[in-house]
């Protein structure tokens, strides 16, 4: 499993489209919400939208992994796709903030590889974020604030990778997914391999 | 500090030629030896082949990383080229087997990333240590029970390559590589660079 948190502004989302593209055996993980829709948004693709009495019956029933309330909508990770695509052996590619990767990696630690994404500088943060809509100055600065809070929350990942260029951010995090895949611990069979390759045994 | 280790006819050498020639930033450690050259072998690239005088001088003043003797020739890590090349900035790289590995680990831990590289089959190693040489049954009987007693110590290391096809062969470990030097820890710096990001200081 693997996280990837950045503040917003620094191309994570971009990241994740791009790393899904090109690796398939990774899934993303869609998060289940109560905020409704907005123009564009699918349901099933961008978040599994639920009402309010489904997410409290989730909740209750533990069929999250993590959720968290904000400004009064319920955002939360179910459960069930994760476990499925685990058992089919596939990487599961999640796409959120440092408090649900601290809910999440309280339940599965080692299986949890951390990436946290940073913007080359301050400057190029702001330019990001004013790009990405025509907002007042007071929207931006509060969303500065907001990447700044974020940002803080670094230290608790694994691996940093700088955004400097999209291309190569991307191939960072492939980089990292290949060298996790290729760790002793997650290389199943691996005793009984070495086992045949050594002909104690009559295979391989 | 990354070590490859494999029994022979898994493809190390290979694997490290490659890994120097597309990685500017790496420089493989030589080993001092005390055996005489064999026809072809460079002093200096190959080996640093010295008298066992010097050899013997070399390990009182604590001048070696690792050393050992196999078949009354001793061989040695000498420390100076690796600091050198780690207070450059540069990684290195050592092409080991595993005891010394395990001498290197005890002395630096964290700082060493160790990839055992494996064949893909018993049968794919036979032949090549068959291609090798025109040598009797009974060297390539041993050749193959040593290979068997190196392989016995790939859980002790972090990584495993499986050699299958060279060239991904080769790709897998710069990953690791490229992986590695993007762990937090091993990022110099990261702590003002996030501060600077955060606007908490002038700098970025």
């Amino acid at each position: 499993m693997l996280v990837l948190s950045s503040p917003s502004g620094a191309g994570k989302t971009t990241i994740s489209r791009m790393l899904l593209e090109f690796d398939d055996n990774l899934t993303i993980s869609i998060s289940a919400t109560t905020r409704p829709p907005r123009p564009g948004e699918v349901d099933g693709e961008d978040y599994f939208f639920i009402t309010k009495e489904k997410f409290h019956e989730m909740v209750e029933k533990e069929e999250f992994l993590e959720h968290a309330t904000v400004f009064g909508n319920s955002y939360g990770t179910p459960k069930k796709p994760v476990e499925e695509a685990l058992t089919a052996g596939r990487d599961v590619l999640f796409d959120m903030d440092w408090q649900g990767t601290q809910q999440i990696y309280g339940r599965v630690h080692d299986d949890l590889v951390r990436v946290f994404i940073l913007p080359p500088s301050k400057d190029e943060l702001e330019n990001r974020l004013r790009l990405r809509a025509q907002d007042s100055e007071d929207v931006i600065m509060n969303r500065m604030a907001r990447a700044s809070d974020e940002m803080g929350h670094y230290n608790e990942y694994d691996y940093i990778v700088v955004n400097v260029k999209i291309g190569d951010a991307v191939a960072e995090v492939q980089s990292i997914l290949t060298a996790e895949r290729l760790k002793k611990n997650r290389r199943i069979g691996l005793y009984a391999f070495v086992r045949a390759l050594r002909g104690l045994t009559d295979e391989a």
